[in-house]
């Protein structure tokens, strides 16, 4: 099985950059045919590169029965799971479908006569992307980096290792039929490669990280390259005094229960303490019927104690507890959420800025006023209104398949999609202008926008 | 004398970070009365920061005599040299007349009905500024913070350090009548508090750093947090075969000689083989009467060697060297010019992708093709065509003052105006909207862009 590369960490880099230079300068239709090749390769060896997930599954769930590897990862690990293969397969036609990201002018100034400023879009050039379990990454960040002109190294997870290595091994063969230079998409297997990589400053200009908060961690303790990805969604849904609640529970069980190991569900629950006896006792009591374990401060489990039907759950046990401070920082990825009282928007805004992991947050409030000033205070990638925690995603977004979600301050927030991948030039194209021509007692710039 | 602060690193950041909070959430008009503050201030005691400034001055041209300071970072230090405070009282003026950056709408779609999704731009949060001699820019610096709404702690060098504590001061007392929250500026003086600060990537958002390379270098080491900026600046201008001799006599010259202390200057001459002997030694003579040592290859060294008349400059004695590899690595930041022969326009964007730090590289071509090939192929943040390198300046730009200039590949390239300072946020506004509605049988998504 050839396809992956064991060459030294260096040259692997050095290699990518190097070809970087050529994805970056082909125009967008070679970008296009590339994809193509990889869907069709995809679509046709899909036998074998199930039967290597199978090989990835039976050895996962080996683990799992050992106690040494989470049911959530497999479920992750599994491409033969109804629509997953074909969604891989639909998420590469997706990129292919989008606008060309590469050499679009965002600014153009005359600075003088026959002197002119344009800044195009451009490729970053090369990324470093680290993912563990969910093999079907690889074809996912594969089409951006090459609908986006970048090129890219992949290191994915020992657990999904015969996947991957079926995958690249189609992906590798696929592009070599095309102009898209080999050292534009490296897959590397290697385990001890991370660390190589990641000193790597020199040649890689982006690290995206895709998995748990550990690996995160790890990456961005151990480069100094630009890392952009999250560690933790730590996600908080506010219930304003004026909510409606309707609105509350749909927003707070959706938010919790839609896929509860998502960076982008709810954690924490803080709730107005005007609507502690008309609107927490269904809330809790829609979370509990999903079998969500709720723990409370010691204000809102009094509320809910006098509320005799929430206190047992379907099942007849008690499964509200009492929350420990620990909890408001805790991204559970579980179905437990942790539980607030607060008295103003104020105190929600300063708990979300102080706890939250600036992904997503939201307020519930039939009140614009509120609901604005909670948009303009809360720090965070994503601020909403009345909508589930859940829908912080690329896809729901309308950007095609995404990167990853960033929690960065810097380059790209939210849901990263292609846009995230790109940086810009300025080109001057004069006619022998100098400095010098320009200044006291000489010429004086223009400074005109020029129309696109 | 108050102003600056000598808090411990983590409070100092701990309460920017707070009162990033604050700034961010003002209007811009309070953002603007808080620098015509600062600009009467700044007037108002202009006698007493001359007079702070003369004693660093003072302490300065002491340490120049003994052989410990360069002439060149005296020169940055004065701040009385003609016009260089009003410059520095304008650069306020000008940010002030700025565009409000903050709260711009980038994007705005319709997901589904009454479900929308927009894309508002928001200050990145807490800045941290390390520079060295050049006291403006405490006030550029707070200027460019207070107007993008962003917090900003500001460590000067300590060549400056009586300009820096008077113009701190000064700015301090003018921000406590404005609503600008005292944390968001902060002006920092003791030389310690520069690792510690460095260490603060929970509370302060990203570094600019304002110096030569060592300090650029020593705080790329000693930080995780994002870093804006440039180590180097190595820029190359190309003369290609069918250059006109005067446009690259104009350009090259310019280049090399306009500020040979400038990051943009020119330091690498590419030269096309067949206009070596016709193009050449123009180009060198008019740099010899500027004072240039020229380095040259073989090649060029040999083409010139046959001209006789520029093989002794001005002052008749030899300034033509032959060049060592380590020239073509060089950032000269002086009357120094490396000179390399070419065969192609390939070879020249060959040489400028390994070479040059990406900062701004020039061709000198008659030729649309060439040079949009040239564009195309350069990976740098400028690609000139016919104007100095010295062009590559956020002032030139049209951007007002600049932050720094970049050659970073991530979130800003080049001249960084207050643009580079912002980030933004998605905000979703629905109705009680939850994911579970989508999907397989249930509402599909719209994504309709909406009109702004």
């Amino acid at each position: 099985m050839s396809g992956t590369t064991s060459l030294p960490a260096a040259e692997i880099a050095k290699t990518a950059r190097q070809a970087s230079f050529t994805i970056k300068s082909l125009p967008g239709s070679d970008r296009d045919i590339a994809l193509d090749a990889i869907y069709d390769a995809l679509l046709a060896f899909k036998d074998d590169i199930l039967a290597a997930n199978a090989q990835d599954m039976e050895a996962a769930q080996a683990l799992v029965a050992e106690g040494k590897l989470s049911t959530s990862l497999v479920k992750r690990l599994d491409l033969s799971r109804p629509g997953k293969y074909d969604d891989m397969l639909q998420g590469i036609k997706d990129v292919r479908g989008l606008e060309d990201p590469v050499g679009k002018t965002t600014l153009a100034t005359k600075l003088d006569d026959n002197l002119t400023l344009h800044r195009y879009t451009t490729p970053i050039g090369t990324l470093l992307i680290i993912f563990e379990a969910r093999p079907e990454v690889i074809a996912n960040i594969s089409s951006l980096a090459i609908k986006s002109g970048n090129a890219a190294v992949l290191k994915g997870g020992k657990e999904s290792s015969h996947s991957f290595a079926a995958i690249a091994s189609v992906i590798s063969e696929a592009l070599s039929s095309t102009r898209i230079p080999p050292g534009a998409i490296q897959l590397v297997q290697s385990r001890e490669a991370v660390k190589d990589l990641l000193d790597q400053d020199v040649y890689i200009d982006l690290v995206i990280p895709r998995g748990g908060n550990d690996l995160v961690r790890y990456i961005k303790e151990n480069t100094k390259i630009p890392v952009m990805g999250h560690a933790d969604g730590l996600c908080a849904t506010y219930v304003h005094a004026d909510a409606d609640v309707k609105t509350a529970v749909d927003v707070v069980v959706d938010g919790k229960t839609d896929y509860p190991a998502a960076c982008n569900a709810t954690e924490t629950l803080l709730v107005h303490r005007d609507v502690l006896g008309s609107h927490l006792p269904s809330i809790v009591q829609a979370l509990q019927l999903k079998g969500v374990s709720v723990r409370c401060d010691e204000e809102s489990l009094a509320a809910l104690r006098s509320a005799d039907d929430v206190v047992l759950g379907a099942a007849g046990k008690t499964i509200l507890q009492s929350a420990t401070e620990e909890d408001y920082n805790t991204e559970f990825l579980d179905l437990i959420i942790a539980v607030k009282t607060v008295g103003s928007l104020g105190e929600a805004v300063a708990h979300i800025n102080t706890h939250s992991s600036s992904h997503t947050d939201c307020i519930v409030t039939t009140d614009e006023t509120a609901a604005e000033e909670f948009c303009r205070m809360v720090d965070s990638a994503g601020v909403y209104v009345n909508a589930s925690t859940r829908f912080a995603d690329g896809y729901r977004y309308g950007f095609g398949t995404e990167v990853g979600i960033s929690t960065n301050k810097v380059h790209a927030r939210g849901p990263v999609g292609l846009e995230g991948l790109m940086i810009y030039k300025y080109v001057v194209r004069g006619q022998g202008h100098t400095v010098g021509m320009y200044g006291s007692g000489g010429k004086q710039f223009k400074h005109e926008t020029i129309d696109l």
